[in-house]
């Protein structure tokens, strides 16, 4: 079990009103994670170094790796210089499409695509997640982002980490995972509800940052038809969100909130959602 | 010459107070650029479509691909797909390096290294700019970030990018680049400096968003001795920066900041810095 701390308390000269004070500041820790699979490293990331199993877990969903929490069989942290190393032992099925995707992928020169198959990629299809419709209200998208807010113990400490909280409407936040990066945060969180055998059609995922399309990615590969943030998001990921039939609201602060994809997902009725009405 | 918008305008639903009203809103444009570098592509950005060639020099020298301006001897943005192929052209000597590089790379199924290797590049070592000193005063801090705020044309609008700026004390602010992520930002603005014919150690770069790591690395890479952040720094970010011998600060916000690494760099003098003075 490893073991690194999150936080550092670190020293400091505080310039404050034109004056410098010794003192010292809790920062995040940021630590090179790699991901590994049959021994050979898939993507290294700078993370916070906790919840690795959900990392694990999160991040081989949202690259396509595996499709189940079965799909994973072993998951073995382990040290490696500055860094940890995890090692995934996949299911046999999932380890050779993943060897036949490494080898289709391999250039001429090692890791190197063409242009027109690396940015393919990056845009790939989205699943589609509109098949399941998730009625919640005002109040939920609010009492979700307040749920989150009380939650990010890490961000209390340092207020420089992102969360992502999975919000079920009628029962409350059913997991939060915090990180140095947005979509650190997200794999993680991704990797809890899988764990904790919940289906991503069940809430919404709440998130602390900006959208952009990766988040809408992860969020679709979770199977959640509704993703909201508290900042904006960007064109592509309007887009793509659209694609996959997901409700994509951003803005979201204190009671007000900006819907860009299916607002029918919204539940308007004043009985469940209060004194909300539509105007044109 | 691609022409891509870098903002749209978008429909949405927004709920204020209960109330929901049709509305519109503009946002950021997400798109992936590739970096090709002898028909091979390097890696893919999701980035905002603008200042292409300032975004290859910059990339290309963070990534250690570069060590000046001049081995870069063309840059040709291609629409590909829903993206941008940027073919860079090296100086043959730059273009070996890197095909050797490559090669050392790839590993027995294409695109793994193994995870200690991965985790060793990732915190590689940086270059050394203590040996060039700045001096700035704290007026210069706020001077610096004032003008970067003023700046930043693109977040007007949108409220959703990041900045970066290069500041030059008793000269004001070189360059500035926006974007929607923060790494690319840097990127940009780094070679944007670069395309200028200044060097890093003339001035400070100052940046809107947190400092991780690859902000100090990227910073360091062009040789710049003063990094400067709205937000926090990682306690990673910290020890790079300390070894490069460059001066953190972060939480910069009006007439006050907070200073993690080198502190000499500050003037405190009063006949420069106005009435600073410190107390332990």
């Amino acid at each position: 079990m490893i073991k690194i701390e999150t936080t550092r308390t670190v020293p400091q000269l505080q310039y404050r009103q034109g004056i410098a004070v010794d003192a010292s500041r809790v920062v995040p820790e940021e630590v090179p994670i790699a991901f590994s699979y049959r021994g050979s490293t898939h993507a290294v990331m700078m993370a916070t170094p906790a919840d690795l199993e959900d990392f694990a877990i999160g991040f081989s969903l949202a690259e396509g790796i595996i499709t189940h929490r079965d799909d994973v069989l072993a998951i073995e942290p382990e040290e490696a210089g500055d860094g940890i190393d995890v090692q995934v032992t996949l299911k046999d099925a999932s380890a050779e499409a993943l060897t036949a995707r490494r080898r289709r992928m391999a250039g001429p020169v090692g890791c190197g695509l063409c242009g027109i198959e690396s940015i393919e990629q990056a845009t790939r299809d989205v699943p589609d997640v509109g098949a399941s419709s998730l009625s919640f209200t005002a109040a939920d998208v609010h009492d979700a982002m307040e749920a989150l807010g009380r939650a990010q113990v890490l961000n209390r400490s340092t207020h420089a980490v992102h969360g992502a909280g999975f919000y079920i409407p009628g029962e409350g936040l059913l997991a939060i995972r915090e990180d140095v990066g947005r979509h650190n945060a997200l794999d993680k969180l991704v990797g809890a509800v899988m764990q904790a055998g919940r289906r991503g059609n069940e809430g919404m995922v709440v998130v602390t940052s900006r959208l952009s399309v990766e988040m809408v990615q992860k969020a679709a590969a979770l199977g959640c038809p509704v993703l909201v943030a508290i900042s904006a998001p960007t064109a592509l990921a309007i887009r793509v969100a659209e694609t996959a039939g997901m409700t994509l609201i951003g803005i979201a602060r204190g009671q007000d909130f900006e819907i860009f994809t299916r607002t029918d997902q919204l539940n308007t009725d004043t009985l469940n959602g209060g004194s909300s009405s539509h105007v044109a």
